[in-house]
């Protein structure tokens, strides 16, 4: 991400729909070391196969991880299922992932964040999470990959493993969904840090414009104070202004100071951080969509359904530009 | 590995040793789908280690593999091993593997070699192919990551995804060893190809010449038919011209039209294509070895020991330049 990359702007082939993020503690049990919550990552990828087939074609589609399943000796591979497969069209959509309960423990242990790679436990957890955040990597994209033995359209991944633009413009203008996630990388100025998803997911934003971004978490939303506390009030809507200044619309909280509020409780959820994370890319004019993975809010959030108007019964966090 | 890349010359911060092939068929069980050669892998990461360590220090380092090990439940971290931990100097190697029984199954099907990204078998099987791959390419970093409880130094992996040179010249000039794989890949041409581990070993010797190049392999070498064959007589040196032919040196062989016989097999064994492959490099005054993996031969050519002259005992087909 240099300053030839910024100053670019991607013209794609066909206008990218929608950025997602894959949170780690929705696909990961967040307390159980390097342990994918895999109900979740396999509802997940159901959910996303389904909302990416444009149009109403549906028809059975094999999967495209062929390795070998559970000890078996065969692939799952069956050639004559292509036969008369048509390419189907999807719309364009990127996954971006969070490392969970993988790679946070070596990346904390020996302090990649700070930089600093000529003391060997830097080196050595340098090292380390990134093979980590690749074992995640790699099940996240089988999962994505795998085919459905119902009638949903599977679709096209690729990993990827830098967030270098013009790399996911190519793979997104030949039809393939990009993976990409976070990961302990290289720094000209302190050898190497972390490069979060979150931050990744900015950049492609800026770039390639989606219409949307959704954030699947594994709480509904943002709160006014940690979800656990007995009287934390959803966040449904927040208005971000020019100056990036942002302030709750829905619903209308009594207290007038509700971006100090909502701000003292930052130590304890990240809640700030995530919400200044969201309002940048809703400052460009994308709406942002933090919602709960696996569940039927998940899926609204993901067609896109929201644009225009977001529903009573829907929970979840919609951040969007007031202009 | 364009144009621009082409023209380049790279100079690294301290010479570059060796690349090292670890062939598929050295690391993988070749006819049994997607199953590694743990054996095989484990002795081959060991003598990396060990021939990587420069001067006569040595010892104990822990591992840069922090994954959980087997279904425990604790990493293999300690980090109090690392207090007292000086970076050792290590040589610079580039480590570029195989696919073997990974990878090979999920190309062939799909024909991802011949492009056609539009036909959903060749995108899937892209697809497939990639994932294939990466997952051997886990257990090798993890294989070479892995510390060791002996009274060896062990090196610093890092996964590079491309061939990419500025990336791989700038993790060597930071002290890394670059693992590099074959792998399906975007092509200008025909929209999709394979990227074989040869080429790009090719490529990287062509401009970051190292001193050596070593290809670990299942057999002892280059033979002049099939080694299975009971005739078959091991190559123990090949003269290459400075117009790329090249002959046996050594054994005298009897038959005059030595290159004739020998390609006369090429659709048996690939002899050919391999002896090309080694030959293209040998031109540009780097030496050659083919050996096979996990053996005393292949320490010894790891070490670099063959370059002055080649002992009667050692098993093994050099390449070398005649001028």
């Amino acid at each position: 991400m240099d300053d030839h990359q910024r100053s670019e702007h991607r013209n794609l082939v066909k206008p990218l729909r929608c950025i997602v993020k894959l949170g780690g503690a929705a696909i990961t049990c967040k307390n159980d070391l390097e342990k994918i919550n895999e109900a979740n990552l396999e509802m997940v990828a159901t959910q996303l196969r389904r909302v990416m087939i444009s149009g109403s074609s549906s028809s059975k589609v094999p999967g495209m991880d062929w390795s070998k399943r559970n000890g078996k000796l065969e692939t799952s591979l069956d050639v004559d299922e292509f036969k008369d497969q048509e390419l189907l069209e999807s719309s364009s959509f990127i996954v971006v992932h969070g490392a969970g309960s993988f790679g946070h423990f070596q990346a904390s242990q020996s302090g990649v964040h700070k930089g600093g790679l000529k003391r060997p436990i830097v080196k050595a957890g340098f090292v380390a999470t990134r093979i980590s955040v690749s074992t995640l990597n790699l099940e996240v994209v089988r999962a994505l990959a795998r085919g459905s033995d119902s009638h949903l359209v599977s679709n096209f991944y690729c990993k990827i493993a830098s967030a270098d633009l013009s790399t996911v413009a190519k793979a997104l203008d030949l039809g393939f969904i990009p993976v990409l996630h976070g990961d302990a990388v290289l720094d000209e100025l302190q050898g190497c840090t972390i490069l979060s998803g979150d931050v990744i997911i900015r950049h492609l934003a800026e770039h390639l414009k989606p219409d949307y971004v959704v954030f699947l978490t594994d709480v509904f939303g943002v709160y006014d104070r940690p979800p656990t506390e007995p009287d934390a009030v959803l966040l449904k809507e927040i208005a971000v202004r020019e100056d990036g200044n942002w302030s709750v619309v829905k619903p209308p909280l009594e207290d007038s100071q509700v971006e100090m509020t909502v701000a003292t409780h930052d130590t304890t959820g990240g809640m700030q951080t995530k919400i200044s994370e969201a309002a940048s890319i809703a400052k460009l004019g994308i709406d942002v969509y933090i919602v709960k993975a696996a569940t039927t809010h998940s899926v609204r959030a993901l067609s896109g359904d929201l644009k225009g108007n977001i529903p009573d019964d829907w929970l979840g966090t919609a951040i969007r530009f007031a202009g």
